[in-house]
């Protein structure tokens, strides 16, 4: 990551603006309007494809080269998938698309009085902006905790994780006191929602199934693993029915799921919690917040303290008038939400459908529409044949849950050959009771970056 | 890595001599002999399977836990399959084989007066032990190759290649420059071995198929992918009839083949070379040499110049009754092979299988036999329906040498479940005449190490 506070960092700004022709990302020139996307999420590459017959050029610029299905990091994380079949590449998803455009960059900064944005690999002006930019794990300026915890928003995140816990299993062999060898064998998963649960199912399926035969010389009745929740249920988006079934589940796999417990520290290795109970790991990973990814250059009474954007009903930046955000990062306070929408791809697709459509319109002198959000409900797997799943008013769970949970994931995900090599893993996994990428690939360092 | 010429590797290794038993590794205590296996490549593997009846002890030590499937690192580095395919963990490998032991960590010393070996981890005595440590590219000494090309021996070298060509092809896209922009489009392969033709190969039909699709701004006339050899053909392991066929196949594919012509200098950009030819390219692989990755300790009379371990034909080091070395890193004289035998997989195979019997026999008081290679042939693939391969006194080429290639490869990798996923790929890769995996997930930085 560039520092955007060094004096390197000041001189290429004043270079860009200098010598902006120098310094322009080459884009074909068209006549028509430029849409800059920043950002391949979900709600960037719903908005994309949405745009594709409007007589714009779109311009996209990620600092990844893919899109990334995030609800699937925690099975990379636990060795159950490959990177490579929960990403995939943005020009791919383009193909064909005349009017697509994809750079490959960091957007450092937005310049709304100019139309222009700022990034690592030269400045863009656009007509329209939107930013799509995602959230990242929110530590809650807690510095020693964004030392110490692995986060799972990122493929390399969870790659790091996968490396963590297999080096953690392997130095568990070597340790030369009981108490350091338990350290090594506790997981704390801290954050009771969705993602949470689902690593912390994962991780007791690897003590219960996996783990046991790689490791025959150690006693995995040592191996720990602790989903700890400040609230009194796991997965309070949910029903009741649903909470407690995922609280049954977790615990039927040999999970120890800690309530009403909030973490006050973590020096890496001893957890304090609010509540009096501690314990000793060096596999803390915190899933309990998420803040909105901002780019310099708002001004700062347009973003709330969860770092979200304030938007319109129209998605629109307030002061704005052609600058919008949408997803995890917008935040559009209406009356049914008064803290914004739930920060879930269905919203972000939804938003994005919403900005194509108004795109379009305003192109075409029409006025624009406003946003209301369909839930379509939630899920969460814990483990084989476990899952919580509500679609409007129904709800439901064990196999069925879980069989819905993985058609409708396979359905989700880009590209058939992720969605067949998803599924070969999957059976695999299932009929072998086993996960088989546990794979040490590039051994985790901390504070080596993602 | 480690310097081991540092002082704090001084004091460690007397701090690991002083204090034997607080450093050793620990492993079970047991009452039979203790064979140490240096590496899980195509010998170490093969070597603690045979032993598997044997009465003794095998700890297995590798830098990495898992085994890699090298002959298909080519397809990793250019998109076509995922790395976690071609690696298998090496204790699922050995699962339920109760003998067996494997610990994750460097051999950084070899003290064979002692029985004993010293790693990153502590040390750890022997009664035999077995070099399989494989071989690492050799550079003949070029430092300013070796910081400037791209070495392709490992999952992560492979991986950083991978990286590499994306990220020039999206730099590409920005440059300046028309003459920049060809040196970013401009790939070299230095080496016209087996990997070196399959390698340029591959690259050819990324620029046939697949770049066009994700670059429409680019005019892919630009990219060029030369082979380069030092020899008058290619493949010289090969007769003639192939040696010419592969050529052919290579020019088909769009390749150009430099012949007698061997590289000089490389800055980084400008590659010399010692026929006068010059070009320019951000993207030079070398694939032309390999020496035996060797272990500090063992007498350096035993070591020949390219770095391999000079042994006699039970596979049994001079001077050290009970040490080994098997594959790559072996060199066994003989009448046929008076430079040793040929670094390929099948002689690591069959040099396994006979120090797993002559340990059994020893144990068993029994006279040892002598090595005898079988030579099953060689083959290679240039690109979709086009290989050649030899078996006995038969070769041919075309579609069927394809075929013959998929399978064996097939039926040589690790693993029920990466068989299938590589199956998968390969359907897909053939019938959409696609690359899939181009994902820049840890974007490659020179001198990040491997």
């Amino acid at each position: 990551m560039t520092d955007i506070s060094s004096p390197i960092y000041t001189i290429c700004i004043f270079a860009l603006r200098k010598f902006p022709l120098l310094m322009n990302i080459p884009v074909p020139e068209v006549k028509v309007p430029r849409v800059v996307i920043i950002g391949c999420g979900f709600g960037g590459l719903a908005l994309a494809k949405s745009l594709h017959k409007t007589d714009v050029q779109i311009v996209m610029v990620d600092k990844n080269n893919y899109h990334t299905f995030q609800p699937l990091l925690y099975q990379v994380a636990t060795a159950g998938l490959e990177a490579d079949s929960i990403a995939y590449p943005i020009r791919k998803i383009f193909k064909g698309q005349k009017n697509f455009h994809f750079r490959w960059g960091e957007v450092k900064e937005v310049l709304p009085d100019e139309n222009k944005i700022i990034t690592s690999i030269g400045d863009l002006k656009y007509d329209y902006l939107v930013m799509a930019t995602g959230s990242t794990t929110n530590f809650f300026g807690n510095s020693n905790l964004e030392s110490k915890a692995m986060p799972m928003k990122t493929v390399v995140e969870a790659l790091n994780l996968r490396s963590l816990i297999l080096q953690n299993f392997e130095k568990a062999l070597l340790a030369k006191d009981v108490a350091e060898q338990e350290a090594l064998m506790t997981f704390v998963v801290v954050g009771g929602g969705p993602t949470g649960v689902e690593l912390a199912g994962a991780l007791s399926e690897l003590k219960k199934h996996v783990l046991p035969n790689d490791y025959p010389e150690l006693d995995l009745r040592k191996m720990r693993v602790v989903l700890m929740e400040n609230g009194s249920e796991v997965l309070q988006v949910m029903n009741e029915a649903n909470r407690k079934a995922a609280e049954k589940y977790l615990k039927e796999l040999g999970c120890e799921v800690w309530l009403d417990t909030g973490l006050t520290n973590y020096d890496g290795r001893l957890v304090d919690t609010n509540n009096g109970k501690q314990l000793h790991t060096f596999n803390l990973i915190w899933t309990a917040g998420i803040k909105g990814e901002i780019v310099k250059g708002l001004t700062p009474e347009t973003i709330n303290r969860r770092g979200r954007i304030l938007v319109d009903e129209y998605c629109r930046i307030q002061g704005c008038e052609n600058v919008y955000a949408i997803g995890d990062v917008a935040c559009m306070i209406t009356e049914k939400y008064p803290n914004g929408h739930p920060q879930i791809a269905p919203v972000a697709i939804q938003q994005a459908a919403l900005v194509g459509k108004n795109i379009h319109r305003i192109l075409q002198q029409k006025e624009p529409l406003k946003f209301n959000y369909f839930d379509k409900g939630a899920m969460a797997t814990v483990g084989r044949n476990r899952a919580v799943v509500e679609i409007n008013k129904f709800h439901f769970g064990g196999v069925l849950g879980w069989l819905t949970w993985m058609v409708l994931h396979l359905m989700l995900l880009v590209g058939f050959r992720n969605r067949l090599v998803v599924f070969v893993n999957w059976m695999w996994n299932y009929l072998s009771y086993d996960r088989n990428i546990r794979l040490i690939i590039r051994p985790f360092e901390r504070n080596q970056g993602s």
